[in-house]
């Protein structure tokens, strides 16, 4: 990539980041009134539902937390992630350790799951601001909450299961993701721990061994517990956004051992997702595909998703950077394209985060239950830190 | 409408019915090795997952039942619905009368949920068989297992709620709809009992009197305890090919009762549904609508499915039969014309499920865990008995 290129995007990525998308979350989502933070907002900011998301609260957390951190001491950068974690510690936890997954405006709890991403993202959100503010009760409680998940991995009786385990023994690849994602933020604001390495092994290993099929050329969100292929509609599914998401937490991983064996199944899982994923009709990246071409069952299939292209953009750059393949150049180009003339909205500010597959708005709305203050900013970030380290 | 075309109708709806939707699920859905009947079914009829639905068991089984009953006495449809009788019984129901959700093709336990509408299938579908047999096991697990839906609607706490019901307590019009269509089908075949219409009232209240909104022009799907509109993406939405064929069951009533009171309600019902559903610009039904015009937050809201397009011919077609008003006579053509241009297959029989808005196949499924042998047949047949009718 020439330099002038590069310098023209880090420009194209910083201004998204700093003067659209930050912008409109920060001037539309906080809730003045009961703390925390809004998630359903419409195309102009307009809030049209005050239930409150638990995993987007932790996400937005750690958000704000990160761009204080590492791009720029704002204050009202600090103020938006106090406001947010206040509310976390406030509403956010049960009696047990775990956590509620929605609750009202005014934080009642409304609805606690059998899975463990809530806590998860609260380990992040909570431990960043640790990093931020100093503050031991936040880095403690990310300790907590992460030993909770660690635990109930481990011992996965104690939540009840979705399908009776007696009869179908499975696992996902969202699990080992999780894992391994967490553990990275975390060890940044904790003292070394033994687990961490251990985790980090277990789910690179999953990861990298299992769920990438070399010989099927496709990544699997779901295997047998015996890492068996699953002749199910579930196990044929394939979601090339999530593969690639979950490729870029392995070349960091590579990165931070120094352990260049990690980065050619890395490079495999986004090659493959690409592969698959790629819509050669209408341009942009599926949903999900199913890996044997059979009849996909999710409604939503072939909808073009902000998070996916997101983090389809960082995980391209990344594997130019790792490889200096030009084919990656020459991907990453053509998803920055398709992203940037459908996501972003001009007008207000933010991206749009549901289009149909021909790229044209199913709806307009910014923020919802499943769409907070995270993949879009984190990408811009990741992509602008990135384009920067490229630039030397 | 003139008679020739009464004619004509009742002609293509005879044999969509029994040429081409009945032909397909006879020949392609019925597992000959472990009984019961295959769900995920590819355009061809080829099984693409063999996990069984136990939703669509029931179902099916009253489908074969009632074509057996009311269409003509076939020894193939009564060799189906024993078929699929002995799957359910076998592997239908858990030890405390409560039923799986989703079990393997050999009948193991996969899902078993909160929800009672598994249970609800099972009751028609072992009422309508014990009608073509005389069968009284049948009839009798028909009756327990409605007892027990009926004890659990009249103690929710029995259940592990969605939403934490101090919080926010809701509850939905489909709750109401299926104890009314279920009270309706088990009467015809079990003794006479005051408990059915102590049901069939409760439901006709709810229906006729808070989930229609007179002032709002619209079903809601979802209200508080205390009948109050609730401002949130749940409380707000609409769904209009479930208002509709909740209407026709409350047109069944009122014939069933002799009581007119009954009708301008449910054809409200149809109208505020077609008012919203219809989309002026694709033609065909939206599958969900907000009420006040917020973003629709359910990624298939504009997608266009066989069920409600299904439930809302035969709705259209009762709403003419009962009032004698020539719009529900256009607005039936209209919904007929859409939907037979693009539902069914003539290469190899049945319906799709899955469009979108454009009216272009999403995917070729015929069959899946929420597809099966229903709503397709029911309205055909339903549409064609009533065609015959309005001939005299």
């Amino acid at each position: 990539m020439i330099r002038d290129r590069l310098l023209e995007l880090r420009e194209i990525y910083r201004r998204e980041l700093l003067e659209s998308v930050v912008p409109f979350w920060l001037n539309y989502s906080l809730d003045r009134v009961n703390g925390g933070q809004f998630n359903s907002l419409d195309h102009d900011g307009t809030v049209f539902d005050t239930d409150k998301s638990m995993w987007l609260q932790g996400r937005a957390l750690w958000m704000f937390a990160k761009l204080y951190n590492e791009v720029e001491q704002r204050p009202e950068w600090l103020d938006a992630a106090r406001h947010i974690y206040d509310f976390i510690m406030r509403c956010g936890f049960d009696d047990d350790g775990r956590m509620f997954f929605a609750v009202t405006a005014d934080g009642r709890p409304l609805r606690k799951r059998r899975y463990l991403f809530t806590e998860t993202f609260a380990v992040i959100g909570l431990a960043e601001y640790a990093r931020a503010t100093g503050d031991e009760t936040s880095l403690q409680r990310a300790a907590d909450t992460y030993q909770l998940v660690v635990d109930h991995r481990r011992n996965p009786g104690r939540l009840e299961p979705k399908v009776f385990p007696q009869t179908r023994r499975a696992k996902a690849h969202n699990a080992s993701m999780i894992m391994l994602a967490t553990t990275q933020e975390l060890r940044l604001a904790a003292p070394p721990d033994p687990l961490y390495g251990e985790v980090v092994d277990d789910a690179l290993d999953q990861i990298a061994n299992h769920f990438l099929d070399e010989k099927a050329e496709a990544v699997f969100e779901v295997l047998g517990a015996d890492n068996e292929r699953l002749d199910t509609d579930d196990g044929r599914r394939i979601t090339p956004g999530h593969a690639m998401e979950s490729a870029a937490f392995v070349l960091h991983e590579a990165n931070a051992r120094g352990d260049d064996a990690l980065i050619p199944p890395a490079l495999s899982m986004i090659d493959y997702s690409l592969a698959r994923g790629w819509d050669r009709e209408y341009g942009g990246l599926l949903y999900f595909v199913d890996a044997e071409g059979k009849p996909p069952t999710r409604l939503e299939w072939d909808m073009k998703l902000w998070w996916p292209h997101a983090e389809a953009l960082y995980a391209l750059l990344l594997a130019y950077h790792v490889s200096g393949d030009d084919r990656y150049t020459r991907a990453f180009e053509q998803m920055h394209a398709w992203t940037f003339a459908h996501f972003p909205d001009p007008e207000y500010g933010g991206w749009y985060g549901y289009l149909r597959r021909d790229g044209s708005l199913s709806t307009p709305l910014k923020g919802g239950m499943w769409k907070g203050f995270f993949h879009t900013p984190r990408a811009l970030w990741l992509c602008w830190r990135l384009l920067g380290e490229m630039l030397g």
